[in-house]
């Protein structure tokens, strides 16, 4: 019952509205945002948010480490809040729609929870995470990070971006341009969270789908394959004799492309970064390093891929008479949303009769953090041609408000939950 | 008779002697040498020349292109003269062989007639060719170049190292420091050239041969291939939507190489140089570019790969949903030595009982503009793992020994023919 009238409260003309006032801020000229975390900008976008808030009646508040929130109250004062949002932060050169659409269809949802007359048991927050890109600060997701303990608060304030500003003097300045109650974040327990966002990749698009029931976060591992033979005239010297660092680097490549080509083209294989010395028209190259960027949600997969990357690279080298070394520069684990928050969402998604599709996130998010704290699930709808990062951005008010419509329908029902 | 004479007048330790004190002249710490041409270093070396010529009563002569001419007359006056000779011009970190060993190869012929009082009908010349290197002035091979009519002398001189110094300035400074008589460029007809160099490469060593009797120049064809995709995020693109340039890029070369994968090992098939853009670890590269060097003894062979590279680019790249553009930046054609000098030097060989290979330079040499002029071959000695251009370039005694004394062997054939 509620779920229906939910969905029916939530407005697609005031979401787009909502989408083009926010877009406002930091607007550039190729029609994106430039809203790094922490600037002025950021601050205006969190000013705006509060603005809406108040018209509304709701509590807004930030915490330590800068995350904002905007509470809708529940009928039980003690009771866990469910929590929905993203981010307010872009990318340099970054779109109208990552991030700012999670917090705008949240705060979608508060109104229209107001507009079809609905009390919930437990408060709905609305939340803004701090500096989720990374762009000016590393790491990136870092005030949901900072709240479930991923990082420690003092070292996230020593942050410093490329001018030296820590973020605790960034974060002070927002204070002071845009005051806000504070809240603690030792007293944050949230009974759960669903973050809608656009899928910032193409299958939705391409299956014709219009909601992505997502499935968790798959793990990233990154490599640098580094080859050391030995320069020498092209001219001059036969193939026998070679100690060619390129020929090995492609035969390496192409043999783990091979080995990377699942049917289901779930695994993602990418040598994105090159460097070849020294990198001569005439002189066979002695040195080739470059990077392997490799993301699955299996995380014995990505081990044992992992694996097959260090065995391969020797036994292609040996062949080469060339040597390899393979270097695990990081690598983030799976994040697997709980199988009851994944239904909640499919669920919601057939009430509204859409077509969907299920899978994991291939960036990462906010929620990859809160699902360390409480069930937390997630919603995508498409973004024209998968891009993103990109001031081209796009994406359509109906793909929007869809997408709000289910989050709308999966948060009243957690919101009136034991 | 002649042959037996002259190949016992050879000294080995006169010659190597001569390296030790030419070796000398812009020796480097790392035990190279830097004697770029037209420069003091490379002015002193031709004086060193002049002064040894002198002690002999050889006539030395310069032209106006700066090649220098070391004469020892023959019986008849009227002959046109057998050359012999290579360049004293180096890398700027270059070795102590490559070029100087030809020119006193040649040098050590004209002494070793004196000794073993030989008169040969046609004059012997050694000759030292301006700037063969193309370090300091673009092209290289310069002065045998515009000997063979291959650039006019006007455009030759105009040419400017990168301090903007003309070839003209430069060389009216080594005439001021080093005045020689002057000869004409247009009066010098060479009756047949043969020169002596390292092999520059591993051939001879690897066959545990003394002696490379060279059958050739390679023809080298350079491309510059251009693969253009799409930029996009390396965790939500899956295979199937990429349009991956650095897939494409290392499918095409793996297919290349493969096609370049001759049984004889004579085709030189170097991808030496790539740029991947935006060459950022976690997005997937919408642009590669990469250099092909091909070079191989057969003009159609050239031209026949020239065209597969054309054709698998564009079907390799159509495979990715990519695009390609092929460009052919340079074209230079084999050259093959007349039969008859390539079985002089052998027979030379034969005659010294030296273990040989016959095979085409893989390097340029100023032989390949001398064939344009009159019957040219050349004889190749090896060098330790067959590195070149550079300061750990060397060579033994006896090996510089044995191939002059096959040089000595053709020479003094060459210069009592009719």
């Amino acid at each position: 019952m509620n779920g229906a009238r939910i969905s029916r409260a939530v407005s697609e003309a005031r979401l787009w509205q909502r989408h083009v006032e926010m877009g406002a801020i930091g607007a550039t000229a190729r029609g994106g945002v430039n809203r790094l975390a922490l600037t002025r900008e950021d601050a205006a976008a969190q000013r705006k948010l509060a603005q809406w808030a108040e018209l509304r009646g709701y509590s807004v508040s930030r915490d330590e480490i800068g995350n904002v929130y905007v509470r809708r109250a529940g009928t039980d004062a003690e009771a866990a809040p469910v929590l929905t949002g993203s981010h307010l932060d872009s990318q340099p050169t970054g779109g109208k729609y990552d991030g700012a659409y999670g917090v705008l269809a949240g705060f979608e949802v508060l109104e229209a929870l107001d507009d079809a007359g609905i009390a919930t048991r437990r408060p709905v927050e609305a939340v803004a995470w701090m500096n989720e890109e990374g762009s000016r600060y590393i790491p990136g997701a870092m005030g949901s990070g900072v709240l479930a303990g991923a990082f420690t608060l003092a070292s996230a304030l020593a942050r410093t971006d490329s001018d030296g500003v820590t973020v605790a003097a960034a974060l002070a300045e927002v204070e002071r341009s845009t005051p806000l109650p504070r809240r603690s974040l030792s007293g944050l327990r949230p009974f759960a969270y669903v973050e809608a966002h656009i899928e910032q990749g193409p299958l939705l698009e391409a299956h014709g789908a219009s909601i992505g029931v997502v499935t968790g976060i798959q793990g990233i591992r990154r490599f640098v394959v580094e080859i050391d033979g030995e320069e020498a005239h092209a001219g001059t010297t036969p193939r026998a004799s070679r100690r060619d660092a390129m020929a090995t680097a492609v035969a390496l490549i192409s043999a783990l492309q091979a080995e990377a080509a699942d049917p289901g083209d779930i695994l993602r294989f990418t040598v994105g970064r090159m460097r070849v010395s020294p990198n001569s028209p005439n002189t066979i190259p002695g040195h080739v390093d470059f990077t392997i960027d490799l993301r699955h949600p299996d995380a014995d997969l990505l081990q044992s891929f992992g694996a097959a990357i260090h065995d391969m690279a020797a036994r292609v080298a040996a062949r080469h008479n060339c040597t390899a070394a393979v270097q695990n520069v990081s690598d983030v684990k799976p994040v697997r949303f709980p199988d009851d928050m994944i239904a909640l969402i499919r669920e919601a998604t057939e009430a509204e009769g859409a077509k969907y599709l299920s899978f994991p996130s291939g960036a990462g998010h906010d929620a990859m953090y809160l699902n360390r704290l409480c069930p937390t699930g997630m919603v995508f709808v498409p973004c024209l041609r998968g891009v993103s990062h990109n001031e081209a951005e796009s994406a359509t008010p109906a793909d929007l408000a869809a997408g709000t419509r289910v989050l709308a329908r999966a948060i009243v029902e957690l919101a009136n939950r034991r």
